[in-house]
């Protein structure tokens, strides 16, 4: 008797979460790379040949364990909801290009590189540190309009006085900012310095504002970032101690008021005692 | 019915208020710079007529805007006041040099560029990380100075020793200081070392002890910088939470140190009515 | 007489713990470390014949002072199951190959320069930062896992497009990694960059992004040690300290609890006593 | 009537902690500064003959201006017990060495350029950032000496293996300590290692693991820097600040502790008369 649908979609549940078979996806990943990379050298034909049948199994072992994990997910709009399912879905289905065709060949093995982002996907740690990444983009986003700012300003003014002088390092406004990248990784700047110092003797001090507002804005990012995960962290902090130390304090304010309102109430009664009892001993 | 003076004022301050204005004056701002860009490549004679044209109507229009902006601030002193507003008005006026006549043409393309400046006084979130960046010009002086008198001995003993070696990079004091700061940045030094140390074998002294003060000097400025931000968060910090738990705190102590004087009084009265009974009860 | 097999062990455990010794063993291997510079210059026969005689005294003394060690220690289990002695152990052994015999000359001399190793087995200071070195290697695990792939996928890639263009730079995957590493260190990145915008113009952005990528995740890399570095300080501190003032909060908290517990019965018993007197003055 | 020596010493005291007197001085060491600056530039000897006079002029004042301070002090003892007169005296006595005396000419005019480290000696704000920088040098010594036989081991190993491959860089172990502080600056250092790559097709582990080593050590020594002045800092705080909150925690502990056995006194007292009262209303 074959097994029902639903049958089949428990025993998938059951495989993809099977800790056996994660490791073996894993290392059809690994193998995967290890396969791009041996590419990359001269093989022989008959390598050549095996390495062509390899990438066709793990290109359909990829397609099947993506499609257990969409019947597993019982709906594909469940799926699809989650942006690792996409990012792995992409990755399968643009290696599904062939590269034996000569045309579309270098795409092919392009979008074969890309399988071992899967590593990223499957690996939970992986996944947390690249989460972490993408986060932190727009965090960054008015530090870096800033910075573009100042890059497009420089070129602008690099590529009106210097264009003549070399029209490779700044001969048009995109070529002067890619110009500019290399002088703010102190990439052989001098060279590009000493050049235009010989036309505009004063034009170190062009060089000199841009490293230093620029060295001084990454600067304040780099802190920026810093000060932030460190509040972040702190927060998170506060609120699993602090509960602790803060809530004592508060609980210890509030009590003592009350315990002083009792004292008041008990002084008072003392008070009239000590009356009644020099009243009673007077006559 | 022509609008008078006063509603002609409400309605600039409203359009100065408006969101959609603003986006509008930053599309402005960012079409200048496209064609601040634009102009750096080879263009067709018809395309630089369209450019000289629209020129003219971002120049007309910025001028308009900061008119509006001025009427809407009631008095030109109250207008002046803001640093903001100066800024914006240098930029403006500066851009009404004609890029037409062959003299000025350079200058007044170079100062069409800082109309990207811009959108730094015109986006807030910009504004502030200028603020940032100016306000901790000072705070930085003393180590600059520092820095500076380093580079000054350096270049001094360099110019001195070397002068003769290659006049090119050790000809005077300000050259000397310029391949200072060419070292300090490890673009190339180590040729400008071989070079003396053929002549002064122990030359590399001076480069390595020059490079391991400015690393330290500048890693000192770049710790002293985070601490100081550091500081100024927690005591902000401090300042809005402190108060809760702090507070609480010294409140708990003087009322505690009352509650203890409340006892003390209500235990005497306790062994007064404890000897009272018992003389009561012995006779 | 001579001294019994106790009385040597308990003199190698004194000579062992004597700071004279110990000041000696760094002497020697000071002395060790000197000859090895020695050796790399030209040295005159008659030297090169005393610097002969010192090794072999300087290896039959290591030798001599490991075996005295392994007696006082009692057991030799007792004596490896310590990571520093194997470490010691290992540099000593492995310096008994001769350096004379032409064959293995090289390999002997390459032992030897890792007695200076020995330096840092017998400074405690050096042995606490060389614990701090190997403990942090698995907490940057992940983080070298994630750049290693983001290396070999823009290894593949830069091979894959540009093996034809520069194959000494770009010839396989593994030359391509190490290119890649030369251009982290942004040494003579934009001749490797210039080169490939040649056929491909837009490869650029390849340079651009791969940059980016790396010194962000190497960013998050430093704040991720520096911030679990403080955590850890930050938790050794407050079990120190804040046993002091967090303790002493837990027990005012509870203290105060039983407190009010007293003050209620008390004032139960206070009102009880105030009725019963207003009932007896009553009749 | 000649000023007696108790006169001329409380005015010299006086001129000593003058504002105008101070402010004077840097001027001069400012002139000082400026003219060792012009002395590197082609001067005309008619300038070059005030400059020598005006050299003699500063000479003197300082002489003077260090006299005064000498007697102001009252005793030698005592001025040469601060450290920075010490510094002073020194600048100033080297100073006096003839720079026109061809021999000892350059000598001359070295120690001269040190009279700029006056500046430092007499703004405060400077004093305490030399003061700071002198501190931190011991605090560094185990993490620099770690460093020191890291480069001394890969120095040794690379002149062992590359000193026939390139004298000029791997000849002695001095050269190749020089070799590797420039790859550490990433300073051209693939062209070291592509050369000794022909001959050892693996030295790139040497230069790679060197580098991975050297960035972990410096990274080390800066977080240790960063943390330590943090733990300075965070100390300082909490003596100041940490008296308010830490102390009045500390009040209440005693206090409570004190107030609970009050409260068990009054207590049994309270019972005893409910006791007794309970005692007298019974029969």
């Amino acid at each position: 008797m074959p097994p029902t649908a639903a049958q089949l979609q428990q025993q998938f549940i059951q495989l993809r979460e099977n800790k056996i078979f994660e490791t073996f996806v894993i290392l059809v990943i690994v193998i995967s790379a290890l396969m791009i990379g041996a590419k990359t050298y001269p093989i022989p034909t008959s390598v050549a040949q095996i390495l062509r049948l390899l990438d066709i199994g793990i290109t359909i072992f990829f397609l099947v364990e993506i499609i257990i994990r969409m019947i597993a997910e019982h709906s594909l709009k469940r799926f699809f909801s989650k942006a690792w399912n996409v990012f792995d879905f992409l990755i399968v289905t643009a290696s599904l290009i062939p590269v034996d065709d000569s045309e579309a060949a270098l795409l092919g093995r392009l979008l074969r590189v890309f399988r071992v982002l899967r590593l990223v996907s499957i690996i939970p740690e992986l996944r947390v540190l690249l989460n972490a990444f993408v986060t932190a983009i727009p965090r960054m986003g008015y530090v870096s309009l800033l910075m573009f700012i100042i890059f497009y300003i420089y070129a602008a003014i690099g590529s009106m006085f210097f264009h003549q002088i070399n029209p490779e390092l700044w001969g048009n406004i995109t070529i002067a900012m890619l110009t500019l990248f290399r002088i703010a990784t102190f990439e052989d700047w001098t060279d590009v310095m000493y050049e235009t110092m010989e036309i505009f003797p004063l034009s170190w001090f062009f060089y000199l504002s841009f490293i230093f507002i620029v060295a001084f804005v990454f600067l304040n990012m780099m802190i920026g970032i810093v000060l932030e995960t460190l509040q972040r962290e702190h927060e998170e902090f506060a609120r699993e101690s602090g509960e602790g130390e803060a809530g004592e304090v508060h609980r210890i304010d509030s009590r003592t008021a009350e315990m002083e309102q009792r004292l008041i109430k008990m002084e008072n009664m003392l008070e009239q005692l000590t009356r009644d009892r020099a009243a009673a001993d007077k006559p």
